[in-house]
């Protein structure tokens, strides 16, 4: 077995372990939930600072946050990294990723790497430049923190849909996989359910949300009032036994989003209780 | 065919009409929502005055209100029902039913049958003295407005669970019937899913909810975090092809009710959902 493999399983079972127990119950019958629990991706908390970030996470009980730069700068001090990261676990939330990071540059690679590193967190989110995949390839090797990118839909000039980052790291260190965003993947004409099956040996980290149209067009709505597929969705992360974080990312109401993340949280949350 | 019966049919076809279609889709396969709507109990707007009610039933995209006394007194004026009335009608949202209202003599039984026929609704959620049933079945037959018993778990001194309800009203008029409040049947020992089935034939409307524990010492949280197996309610009521509406009652952050029933109503849509 690989060394990444091994972390592979090592951070499955950190992951399973963390399921909230609170969410899980037997009494009268009730079906416990699938071993991979929801996160937040940071961006739904562009306009919130890292305070009220922490009150509304705390209220919905969500743990896991991929954490993005507007709540800790890429160029923060040492000190400033370590006291932000303090603030989450303080608050009993897991920082589990960084990102959505993109990167331009030799200098912009390393400084997500050691960003991440500081931090203490295995996987960043990203965007790297082709030119830049081999230099990303050895860094991965040399600080054994993943890199996940990311597909931003039909406008992105890089990573429109997830099988374009695929094709690009399919045969790289296995610690280069995909973030897939499965409302942009949905904007790029490809469908979410089929995306997970099809690129399920790199899938490490999901964006899940909701979009109001299969194109271009499409924009931000809470989950379950849109277009996508849910039911086949979680068909597919069951079969592939997805032991990564299916984080939430609401780009709606983005002066006041705790509604709009709390319908969508209960959303998936029910998609995945088992009938 | 009995006329009551008529009614009911009537009612039903209206109440599957009125489904909103914005929350259906075929697209990708999409499966759509049963044809029963989602609705909400007044009391979880206890604190929330009528206009900002609205903005957030709005927001929330539902259409369907159980009209409480705190948003229109049952002393008022002919004038202000309509004008109260017209404001929901406006925007968009029907009051399908008026209550809880407690009737603890003929005085407070004519009130409630008066009030309910100045806001042209067909139902009152009532909880009458169990010495007024037999005055509450002539007000029913003379006005052709439904009685709803609700039950309030084990400190209800008349109707702790449904049970208590339907024995008293299982062989008078079928316009009589129950709003089985789910939390507070748990709480009293009874199965929701159970009861569903026990008194499908005068079940007209829900209060769904969950609560922390199945016990009189449950409190109120958001759905799909507590001790209600919401797969066996759902089932159960697909069963009995259930017709009315599902009106969630959150009685938990009552000054700032919306980010719970958000996830509420996230978690139940999706457990409608077929998948």
């Amino acid at each position: 077995m690989s060394s990444s493999r091994r972390l592979f399983i090592f951070q499955s079972l950190l992951a399973a372990a963390s399921v909230p127990s609170s969410f899980k119950g037997t009494a009268q019958g009730i079906p416990s939930e699938p071993a991979f629990p929801i996160g937040i991706a940071g961006y739904t908390f562009y306009r919130i600072d890292v305070q009220s970030t922490i009150r509304m996470m705390q209220r919905l009980g969500v743990q896991h946050l991929s954490l993005k730069d507007m709540h800790l700068p890429l160029n923060s001090s040492d000190e400033v990294i370590k006291s932000t990261m303090a603030q989450f676990s303080a608050a009993g939330i897991q920082v589990y990723a960084v990102g959505v990071i993109y990167m331009k540059s030799k200098e912009a690679v390393d400084q997500a790497f050691r960003y991440a590193e500081q931090a203490g967190v295995a996987m960043i989110v990203g965007v790297p430049d082709y030119a830049l995949l081999d230099y990303c390839e050895q860094k991965v090797k040399q600080t054994n923190i993943r890199l996940a990118i990311h597909n931003h839909g039909p406008k992105d000039p890089l990573y429109p849909g997830p099988g374009d980052a695929y094709n690009r790291i399919k045969n790289r260190d296995q610690r280069m996989g995909l973030c897939i965003d499965i409302g942009h993947a949905i904007r790029a004409g490809v469908l979410p359910q089929k995306a997970v099956i099809d690129y399920q040996d790199r899938l490490m980290d999901l964006h899940i949300k909701d979009v109001t149209l299969a194109t271009n067009e499409g924009v931000a709505i809470e989950m379950g009032r849109g277009v996508i597929n849910f039911p086949a969705l979680v068909r597919a992360l069951k079969k592939i036994n997805y032991r990564g974080i299916c984080s939430i990312e609401y780009e709606k109401d983005m002066q006041d989003p705790l509604p709009g993340i709390a319908e969508s949280l209960g959303y998936f949350r029910a998609m995945l209780t088992d009938k």
